[in-house]
């Protein structure tokens, strides 16, 4: 009866049948509720059969911080009265970074249970009413209050170590770290909804254009790595981690309609159904087995590869939680996309470009679409939706057959990780 | 296919085998951890045939806001962690006040799903760890931060408006008031987990004493009443609210260990079914249809007694959502165990007291057990767990036929309302 190797199945079957998001950004102006409410019209929008709200049974929102960021607790009914669903029950869900990927389980979950048909999952965060010294110390508290935190470890700092420590272990360099950046801002600037929908190459030529307007001295990076080696362009946050290293502070939100797959005929024509999800805790970074690898994440995925009966290598698209860009390659390696140590030559290799055999994080990932903490997770399986829909715009994939797509979401330094693997219908 | 009306069943049945509590108090120099390790530990050590933690293979944590008590978010990992149970997957659930009532429900619905077969669901709240006046900020960031809390509202000066309300729209007085406190001390002095586990006249004769031994005047009190009407004895708080209409600050914990009802034999001889839950969201007081009733309390009873079959009559046993006098009475009103306007006369002919036909909050409540928010849903179902199986000791009600119980947990003002019925095996 092992919690980790005990085969899961779901009571009954579960698709997504609609996804909507707001504009990810810094939106100084919008409240938590401006956020959610844009997400939800926007899956109301492109519902292929529309959708009442009030025909939604039940509803989960992932939230990391809604009483830190902005005084606001019991944020789930607050969203409720604000998009008119009262009475539908509503849940907030908390598992930091990974609060919305929780988020979903719990409505899979619901639907599974046989208690409701129809689930509106979603999350949001709202993180610029606060400065960014502030945001930097509300994520902190996702680490140990007692054992991390009073070390003054901010999550720059956690990650750095962990980008160290695989530097140290496997032949990572730092501009494997850099080239993780560059292929999700490529991909980020064809996704309209995201925060930087700019390669790094046009924002390379930008600040030359400008300095030669200014009349200043126009630097001469010849390209994205030049520009991003440039200790001024892209300053040191923790080192071997640069500012584009790093995810922005992103206000966003997101949200997917879930329901009993024998419905989703009435909503849609292309559903996609939930073919596995696994989620697992990891011990705080102080106490854990090893800093090259999060254990949770390697947990979670063993449990959806088994439900859903498929291996790594049948994955053809996955978006994972790339808060930082090593944490995109330690992702990879813990999803057994590629062995331990060789995240980095596939990065090199290009096979997780978007041209690649491996394509990861086309929606621009964290790092480019940006990371409203509460919103991330039901983000990642909004873009596996529309790439397994075919509906990607100028992102999507060229192969015609994708069936299977993942999403990959870490709280903390994997003291959270929900993986779920994703089948088109 | 509305959300109040659907007729909801489980997909197959969840059962309660076990449960712990922390003591509830103010216990200053412990944090969450300790205080959840104390009820898991409880739970652990009154297992009828036992139970490993590695055996419980998933676990829900409802808390309000470790956040803002304790400033450490992403608590569900860290409790894991702390209490070994890593790679176990957990989650925390926030609905305010409603929290481990809402943790509960996930619980009930990831066995049901299929998912999985064991699972623990407690709460957790450490609150004094701010002072008082910090305390009702935190708290009253669960009422409608944009609308409510910029006017001044506490949570005292709410519940005095439901009060005034109550009294202008019914015969309802400040006495009916009172014996509610009364009523749960009495309970409380009987429960040795509960912060005051003292009668208002062991209160009030200890005083007296006190007084007489430092030579002071004696306070010429006859009763409880008169000690309740003393206004340098039992100050106004918010009027027609006084200090022992309140529900005390507390630091606490609890847990149950659900199973698949058909392991629940493997566990224990006296399983505890959950018969029926319900969930509803209501608007904030701002935007509430009235103030005598929580409509989100109605909704939910009303899918409870559905899904159990059965009606408010059947109810046998019942702890409701007394974070102020005024909500005991309401909540009676709301669950159907008396007309509307009827709850201050059952008070009045001691049809609430465990000698009564409806004997409501027998562990004292959360006006004498203590409330620690996230912690108090999950208490409630102690109770009736434990009145469910014979064992509650001096307080255990007389009734050799109990069969039917009932909790009732609220977030803020009726933003979140849990309702669940257990049914002994």
């Amino acid at each position: 009866m092992s919690s980790v190797t005990r085969k899961r199945q779901l009571g009954r079957p579960v698709s997504i049948v609609g996804a909507g998001m707001s504009q990810f950004g810094a939106f100084r102006d919008l409240t938590s509720r401006d956020l959610f409410a844009a997400a939800v019209q926007d899956l109301t929008a492109h519902m292929d059969q529309g959708i009442d709200v009030a025909d939604i049974q039940c509803a989960y929102v992932g939230n990391y911080s809604s009483d830190l960021f902005e005084g606001q607790g019991h944020t789930g009914p607050i969203l409720a009265d604000w998009l008119g669903m009262t009475p539908t029950p509503i849940t907030r869900i908390e598992n930091a970074c990974a609060s919305s990927g929780s988020a979903l389980r719990e409505g899979i979950m619901a639907i599974a249970s046989g208690l409701y048909d129809v689930a509106l999952v979603g999350g949001v965060e709202k993180m610029t009413s606060l400065p960014t010294e502030g945001v930097t110390d509300v994520l902190a508290s996702a680490a140990d209050g007692l054992y991390e935190v009073p070390a003054g470890l901010t999550f720059p700092g956690i990650y750095a170590a962990l980008a160290k420590a695989h530097m140290d272990r496997y032949e990572t360099s730092l501009t494997h770290l850099l080239k993780v950046g560059i292929k999700n801002h490529q991909n980020g600037a064809l996704n309209p909804k995201a925060q930087f929908n700019q390669s790094l190459r046009d924002i390379m030529v930008r600040r030359q254009a400008r300095a030669k307007e200014r009349g200043e001295v126009v630097p001469a990076w010849q390209d994205e790595l030049d520009f991003l080696n440039d200790a001024q362009a892209n300053p040191w946050i923790a080192w071997p981690l640069r500012l584009y290293d790093c995810a922005p502070i992103t206000d966003g939100a997101s949200c997917v309609l879930l329901v009993a797959s024998e419905l989703a005929g009435s909503f849609t024509d292309k559903p996609v159904h939930i073919a596995g999800t696994g989620q697992a805790s990891g011990r705080p970074l102080h106490d854990a087995e090893e800093l090259t690898s999060l254990s949770a994440a390697k947990a979670a995925a063993a449990q959806a590869y088994q439900m859903a009966g498929v291996t790594a290598q049948d994955i053809q698209v996955a978006e994972v939680h790339d808060c930082f860009t090593i944490a995109e390659i330690i992702a990879t390696e813990d999803l057994g996309f590629f062995a331990p140590g060789e995240g980095p030559r596939a990065v090199d290799e290009g096979r997780t470009a978007r041209t690649g055999d491996k394509p990861i994080n086309t929606s621009g990932g964290l790092k480019a679409k940006g990371h409203p903490v509460g919103a991330s997770g039901v983000a990642q399986v909004i873009e596996v939706f529309h790439q397994l829909r075919g509906e990607a715009g100028p992102r999507q994939l060229s192969n015609p057959n994708l069936e299977l797509g993942l999403t990959h979401n870490v709280g903390g330094t994997g003291g959270t990780c929900v993986v779920h693997v994703l089948r088109r219908g």
